[in-house]
């Protein structure tokens, strides 16, 4: 198998990143295509539910992901070795997210012609990619059990801007204090349109309501 | 028992943080006082490991807190209440680090005259606050099992500037797929002077060995 692309970012030199955003979403309607922005902590899980989300769609809609990280490719390959996908790294060089001008470099390496689905996981941090708007149709975000239900309360702006909150490890939860309750109560004070939906990616439990979820919206946004 | 005290961090004026750090930790120089910079991703397990850490060490030297986040305060107030020690909450307006400016504004409200050792309790975030010098004599982090043993591949930067990695919630390592030994071996390709010390703040083990390392630290500074 061929080396997986790699594209190095360079900084925006766009000063409205809002308008941008609104730019590149309206394009990718035209097109047909989906763009779902994926945050999260590091280690939450991310790729492994990525691995398992894919499989169960990729022979209902065209499929192609875009892995954001500082500087390493270990997602992107393992991603296209799982699901044999296409799948590219992006290389943000230090830089802590990505904005929509960063996205559509990416993009601009994506064979948008062929794909419904675009999937971005962003890099692995709670704070700095919810400052930022991709020019994604939807933002999305795991949460894992072991990190806590607390982080609602900790990280608002990042619950406050996601339409569905995935709790991953849900596996582990006997051995964490972790309240889901909780969790839904403090995720609706950030966001009442937030879906919030337990899965364990490790077993795939769960999986299944994501992958419907999913292909309910890129369905509406080809409409 | 009196509100913890919220201080609400201004951005910076200053256009070189690395002069502005080494001008900070030259004061606490001078009045021996050893700031440590603590460092993770949200929900490794700060706040508790500092719990322990504190309960430890707190009848040895005298110890504050300054717990930054980005608009909570329930650090602040879990500290004081476990361990009766100074601690007050830095709220950073949605900022992703502190930087040496910043972390002055904290300090500007801790009694340093009475105070051997104060720790900043950083943002929850792997990127961020790698880049910034705080004016700490050391920086410290705590990545825990859940979160995998590959993190230093991804997160270079932060593995690189810290001198003791804590590697917390061992007693979860029996569920997760957690290589210690490939731990370490991430941990000496960024930095080969990092101590790495694995622990578990929920049941104290191994935090011990961090209090002595803690305490060596203090008392050298303060020769």
């Amino acid at each position: 198998m061929d080396a997986v692309k790699v594209i190095e970012i360079k900084k925006s030199v766009f000063a409205d990143n809002d308008e941008d955003a609104a730019k590149l979403r309206k394009e990718l309607k035209q097109k047909g295509v989906y763009l779902l922005n994926l945050m999260s902590s590091p280690g939450s899980g991310k790729t492994t539910t990525l691995i398992r989300l894919i499989n169960l769609l990729k022979d209902r809609i065209r499929i192609a992901v875009m892995e954001a990280d500082i500087d390493s490719d270990v997602d992107a390959v393992k991603i296209r070795e799982a699901t044999g996908i296409p799948s590219i790294q992006l290389h943000t060089g230090g830089m802590c997210h990505l904005d929509a001008e960063m996205t559509r470099q990416g993009l601009d390496n994506v064979p948008l012609d062929g794909v419904d689905l675009v999937i971005l996981e962003n890099v692995g941090n709670l704070v700095c990619p919810a400052e930022f708007d991709t020019g994604a149709v939807r933002n999305a975000m795991i949460l894992s059990v072991p990190e806590g239900h607390d982080k609602p309360l900790k990280y608002p702006l990042m619950f406050s801007i996601c339409d569905m909150v995935v709790i991953n490890k849900m596996d582990v939860a006997p051995y964490f204090d972790f309240d889901l309750e909780k969790c839904r109560e403090y995720v609706r004070l950030r966001n009442p349109r937030a879906k919030v939906l337990p899965i364990c990616a490790k077993t795939g439990e769960g999986v299944e309501a994501l992958a419907d979820w999913l292909l309910g919206e890129v369905r509406a946004w080809k409409e």
